[in-house]
């Protein structure tokens, strides 16, 4: 009676298994500035929460399996805005961005087949890997260059038999770093070129600084049948605890078999479906605001960490997250030793060990993931409280 | 390019796919009567709507993988009411009722291997099957004998070296068959005897009728750690649209394994919980009038159908459905014709065809799966209907 190997297989979250020390840290008193999660705390938008005040319905009851048409409408006129042609067909409503993930995986390839993503790369596809039993192949990034890209050579390097797909994350959680198009086109013609599937998770499509755009791969006609959009209004609409995304294809097969998934785990939540509806109705003026607001902490992040002896710091172009080398040997034990051994004035700081942003044994072992997601005043102190808890650290390791 | 085998496998709900031809009826002013599926008219409890009415948090964010403590405490102390010991280290919330059968699959089996599941059952399990890559191991049971388990040697003969687990749901969907303690000892002595886990789908727990009380496999000491529990809120409270369940089990290594796949989606919906939170503090004099309410209704359905010449109908004991055998050849067919070619001044019934419930090829061609969810006066209404449409039926068949 052992559990099945994809269960034992399956890593613990790594972002969630520090969490007790944090815990145990705010117990005896000591303020955490949670800097090492994407939880945002921007406030969730009227609209949304009103739309949970002003549900009205007897019964809740069932929605359709692909979610309630108005809301897909809506999330096709948010992608026709940005000249992308989509139609409600081609949107599927699913229980927040995981599950979108899910989907795709299950899709793209059956057990043993092999997915390529750049690392370090968002820690669930690790999870939805294992559930799925898919193999990860990673094409590993680094720090120096930005988080860029590899060349065409050296991504078709990592295509096998096995090869189903691409995944490409832009703006990139854990990075921060936005893919230029001819990046893009480089994926693009190896997809054509090995007929692969396409996979964009396109989750912090919002949150481009600079002025810059962001580019989707649904713009590419060339690959639209092989193109899959992970989607979510968690960041976007800061709603994270609504847990509702949306899959994207505007190829119909995909589309009938997605809903085959869909179909077996009945529908997405009403009412939350009524929330996102509400929050996509508040037009694109909301978005201004959020992403100055997202530009102002990036920049301060980045000016207060930029000059720390020993940092290897590129500037993200978007998300909320940044991921820097340290002269450390081991994040875990740095992160662990920030919320055990350390405070300043009853303060510290959480940020995540970029480990476990890696597939790749041994590779980011001295590198941490910060997200931006607090104001400006505490971020502000968050950075000073870091930079001292680094010093003591480097002074006794 | 092609979509994974596992995408071209899975079969579309087959309960959902003769929406489309209920919506044409509809467009074109016909009344129908929908007793295909488990979504009842009971209204939802005050306390679950208030609970969305009063949500006050301003930031909708991530809560924990395994879901609010407070949930976990109170469903634990409801099994807790059945002498179920029980703590809220046991629980997992998942995203209805359905992520919990999919954890269930995902934990037990890898892919290619096998659980036993008494037929006809709840058609979403072939989609997670086929989801999870894991294959369900049909034991056949016949409307006859009211759908009750076989002979320990006929159950012991399913078993392969490729068995993980036997599920039972009871009170059944779609048989409402409830099972008696000597049917639950057998599996219960054969699960512990080949070494297997033992899955039990339990959401109908509170619709047993004529005073009998449900037995949980959560009450076998003996197989304490093979156990996991399906549970849900969607009938116990008419809450289908919330997508609240939870996986329960008290084996710690299957629990930690569940939470992995659990933080892999972050976590259920945050407002959905504290709904879910609120209808199980109503307390248990809630179930006693819903249960009451099912009862009659059964017993008006019941005796409305045990007449027709040719039936084959036992009287079930639990849940909301009942599966009989028609003098038809393809229930796909006649279900289709109440839907595009009968009405009765505007009236017609949609029934779901049972052959969808069977995993066998050719089983159940001839069975209807019937929903008793509506009220009293609809019911009645719609068994003449049905009535008159089968009798219609038979003389041009």
């Amino acid at each position: 009676m052992n559990i099945s190997k994809r269960g034992q297989k399956i890593q613990p979250s790594p972002i969630r298994k520090l969490k007790p020390y944090a815990d145990r840290a705010q117990e005896q008193g000591i303020h955490v500035y949670f800097l090492n999660i994407g939880q945002p705390d921007i406030p969730t938008p009227q609209p949304v929460l009103e739309a949970f005040r002003d549900y009205d319905e007897k019964v809740l009851s069932y929605g359709p399996a692909q979610g309630f048409l108005e809301l897909r409408e809506a999330i096709a006129d948010y992608f026709n805005f940005y000249n992308i042609p989509l139609n409600s067909e081609n949107v599927i409503i699913t229980i927040g961005g995981s599950e979108a993930i899910h989907f795709s995986f299950s899709v793209v390839a059956d057990p043993g087949q092999e997915i390529i993503i750049p690392e370090p790369f968002y820690t669930n596809y690790n999870g939805y890997a294992a559930f799925a039993d898919v193999k990860i192949s990673p094409l590993t990034l680094s720090v120096e260059d930005g988080f860029r890209l590899p060349s065409r050579e050296e991504i078709e390097k990592r295509i096998t038999p096995k090869t189903r797909a691409i995944l490409i994350c832009s703006p990139n959680n854990p990075t921060g770093t936005v893919y230029s198009e001819k990046e893009l086109e480089r994926v693009v013609s190896l997809v054509k070129k090995h007929d692969l599937f396409l996979i964009g998770d396109e989750v912090y499509k919002e949150f481009v600084y600079d002025g810059e755009r962001h580019k989707s791969i649904l713009e590419y006609e060339e690959v639209k049948d092989r193109v899959i959009v992970v989607d979510s209004i968690s960041k976007r609409f800061s709603c994270c605890g609504a847990r509702i995304g949306a899959v994207i294809t505007r190829n119909d097969e995909l589309y009938q078999s997605i809903l085959k998934f869909a179909q077996a785990r009945l529908c997405p939540p009403s009412v939350e479906q009524k929330a996102a509806l509400a929050a996509y109705r508040m037009g694109k003026g909301y978005f201004n605001e959020v992403r100055e607001e997202y530009q102002k902490r990036r920049d301060i992040l980045y000016e207060g960490l930029k000059d720390i002896p020993g940092i290897v710091i590129r500037k993200p172009q978007g998300a909320f997250y940044i991921i820097v080398r340290l002269p450390i040997k081991d994040n875990e034990h740095f992160v662990l030793w920030m919320l055990t051994d350390f405070h300043l004035n009853k303060e510290t700081v959480m940020v995540s060990p970029a480990k476990g942003f890696y597939s790749s044994p041994g590779k980011g072992k001295d590198e941490v993931r910060i997200a931006y997601v607090l104001k400006e005043e505490d971020l502000r102190r968050a950075i000073e409280v870091f930079k001292e808890g680094l010093k003591k650290y480097l002074s006794l390791f």
